[in-house]
């Protein structure tokens, strides 16, 4: 591409005389935000030395020391721990998959526990498989012929689906549900295909849960190339014998807490703006996506605003949440300390949908408000995050949404890698890209920026 | 990221009932192109097999054969050769370039002829260096200075510009103009970082002009990680000596050609729509991103409209035009031949801005006709491809502005690593990301699909 005529397309107002105060100060926060490297160090330890920082686990508690060790290098007003007990879901041993034919041969496959999954007895579960892609299917397979055998839930997720969330929406019910419905049937197990359209070897985990009124039965996730190998041997041979062993329990119930850092309103001090992140992570994983990134990003906006010389007239409130993995207790425990410290929340922002490219931001708000939410898109589009929409927030900052009159927001960031990395070995630090890394805090930044100075009304 | 609701945020009118016809045809186009492998694998060839395909060598001869021959099998009504003649710059020798310190001790330092350049005396040039960061600078030294004296341009690219192609216009005038303004005070030769924020040893060239009343001087870029030590030695012994050596000259000119494929409009066959890229590249790259990518993305708007069955109402010609990086001929014949052969054109595309994720349009339109453009950007919020700018279109299709009442248009992609790749070795098939390939086909086709269905009005 020649480029003549010089054109910047986007970004032309930082240039030209004409700029008005707010697009100053946003051009001045992804300035900040784009010369910076200290989260992207920050966030290769965490990832490096603090993974698989599951909730309950001694690691997340190590985790917890180190981000509230930088956060107080960061000049916030305080920082402090907000204690929470949480759930300890322990995987035990390492899992083991192998199918077995009919000559004997072992073909081993890569599966792990699901999260929340009670074991499999100490000896294993050898069993026939049944392959199906819907529950429907399996309602009409029924009892008889189910009973006794592992359900393998083969569906693939659709990789043709520019919004890979679609696609996850899809199929994400089997790892969810997909124990609770075979256990109604007489299933011994249930055996997952990893919810990502990428062919790994790493089992992708994540949570599911049981019916209580029916018995429990172990839940695995499959690498799609297991999967796929599998199918396959299946196919040749449909009476192949699966065994499954697995080792995770609930340990003791253990104390944790959600790391905040908190500058004082100098308008406002009694309402708050939070933004934040989980600082848990899978068992299996760095968590470099999902969601350590978001937390230095969080970081960040208090990083920038000092950088800038910004003070916000709102209190801001930035949270490592724990526990958004499992069963979200540090979300609920701050909205519920919130509550009880008649504090009032008027905006709440979470990164946790990985650190690619910002492309916008989702909101969870009163139609009366959004007039005023999205006016602020133009700001954005020199920055390419053009993209408002009404569908949520994040798991950790719903818990907000009862007794306050606050806005919701989720940053939006390219979904087409997501599930490449998600609930899985394959995300690492390596996969963060420091540019997009920064271009998320200064989308964060730039939002909260204007909510503190217009407020919500 | 736990998604326990679901929110499919993108894309939701895919799922429920409400879609209408547009959001239907476009989640098509979207979903056709996202599982589609041929434009990629035709990349790959035109890449390894046909790089550095420089208007006038005989490699863009062979590529216009290759891409011809891909082209034949696609169902085109027509495939055919526009014939132009074009200049033929050559590289001749690689360049040499070192630094001489006062103990003779040579430093070699990556350099290559900017595009356009003359040659240095066959013996090359060794002389002092002029470090300047601005023409200001330049003017403050004078003649007695500069004269008989190499100007080295070490102005850095600004990294912290979200928007790349801002901090790119900010620095390129040295390497278009930096020759012809030097030459103005007696310089023997000037030296321009290359543009580019990424530190490396590649040296990115690009088109440079002479002033034709100045005697011309030889002109070469350096790479950053060589112009970073050039300044470096310069700081320590200002007295330095660099030695330049290149062989570029101009040989006879040449014929060459446009490939188009063309498909006659079923209502409109007297209205024409372009989309097209650039075939040739600079000779020392595969250009891949630049503009490999954009070629296969336009072959790939007729494919997806064959694979949804859609046949468009006004003629659709698909274009790689020659000698967008030197002297635009392809671009310049393909309008005149369009005047003269009394062509209505409508709507023209150009993708050539790289193939990361498109993230919107660039126009070049009339005041009145923006409204209905830009009522089509709602069509692309399930896609983030949200950004409509009016800011010019390419290179090549903007001759079609002369004559025509057309709307022009660039696809945008994200612009935070164009310049990494941009006129250099880095720029390769391995940089290429499928996905986001397939998202820019997609995104042309379905403003192709709106702009043919409703025609401009």
């Amino acid at each position: 591409m020649r480029i003549l005529k010089l054109f910047a397309f986007l970004g032309l107002c930082i240039i030209v005389g004409s700029c008005n105060q707010n697009e100053n100060m946003i051009a001045k926060i992804y300035s900040a935000a784009s010369s910076d490297t200290t989260s992207y160090h920050n966030l290769r330890i965490l990832c490096k030395n603090y993974p698989e920082r599951l909730a309950g686990t001694p690691i997340s508690i190590k985790a917890i020391d180190f981000l509230q060790e930088i956060m107080e290098k960061e000049n916030f007003d305080t920082v402090y721990l907000q204690e929470c007990i949480v759930k300890h879901w322990d995987r035990g041993e390492k899992e083991i998959g192998k199918a077995i034919t009919s000559k004997g041969v072992e073909l081993k496959l890569n599966v792990c526990a699901l999260g929340n999954s009670i074991a499999t007895p100490k000896s294993g579960i050898s069993s026939e498989v049944v392959e199906v892609k819907s529950f429907e299917e399996l309602d009409k397979l029924g009892n008889d012929f189910i009973k006794g055998k592992i359900v393998f839930f083969s569906k693939a997720m659709d990789s043709t689906k520019v919004n890979s969330f679609e696609g996850y929406s899809e199929v994400v019910g089997f790892r969810f549900s997909g124990a609770a419905v075979a256990a109604r049937y007489g299933a011994e197990a249930v055996l997952v295909r990893s919810v990502t359209t990428r062919l790994d070897t790493f089992p992708h985990t994540g949570v599911m849960r049981y019916n209580d009124t029916i018995k429990p039965i172990p839940a695995f996730a499959i690498s799609t190339v297991h999967a796929n190998l599998l199918s396959k041997e299946l196919a040749k041979e449909p009476k192949l014998k699966v065994f499954l062993k697995s080792d995770c329990k609930f340990l003791a119930d253990e104390k944790s807490y959600n790391v905040i850092g908190e500058v004082t309103g100098s308008k406002f001090p009694n309402e708050v703006i939070t933004v934040g992140g989980h600082l848990d992570s899978w068992d299996n994983t760095e968590g470099a996506h999902d969601d350590g990134g978001g937390l230095v990003q969080s970081i960040d906006v208090w990083r920038i605003f000092k950088k800038i010389g910004y003070k916000p007239e709102h209190t801001l409130k930035v949270v490592m949440f724990i526990d958004e993995e499992m069963n979200q207790r540090g979300g609920e425990k701050y909205a519920e300390l919130a509550k009880l410290n008649g504090e009032k929340h008027i905006f709440a922002i979470e990164s946790d949908a990985g650190c690619d490219r910002p492309i916008g931001f989702s909101f969870d708000l009163k139609e009366s408000y959004q007039k005023q939410i999205y006016s602020y898109r133009k700001y954005f589009e020199p920055y390419g995050a053009t993209m408002f929409a009404n569908e949520g927030s994040g798991v950790d900052i719903e818990f907000l949404k009862e007794g306050h009159d606050a806005v919701l927001c989720a940053l939006i960031t390219d979904p087409t890698h997501y599930f490449d990395y998600h609930h899985s070995g394959y995300d690492t630090f390596e996969r963060i890209n420091i540019d997009y890394l920064n271009q998320g805090s200064a989308a964060m930044a730039s939002l909260i920026y204007l909510v503190d100075k217009y407020g919500i009304k």
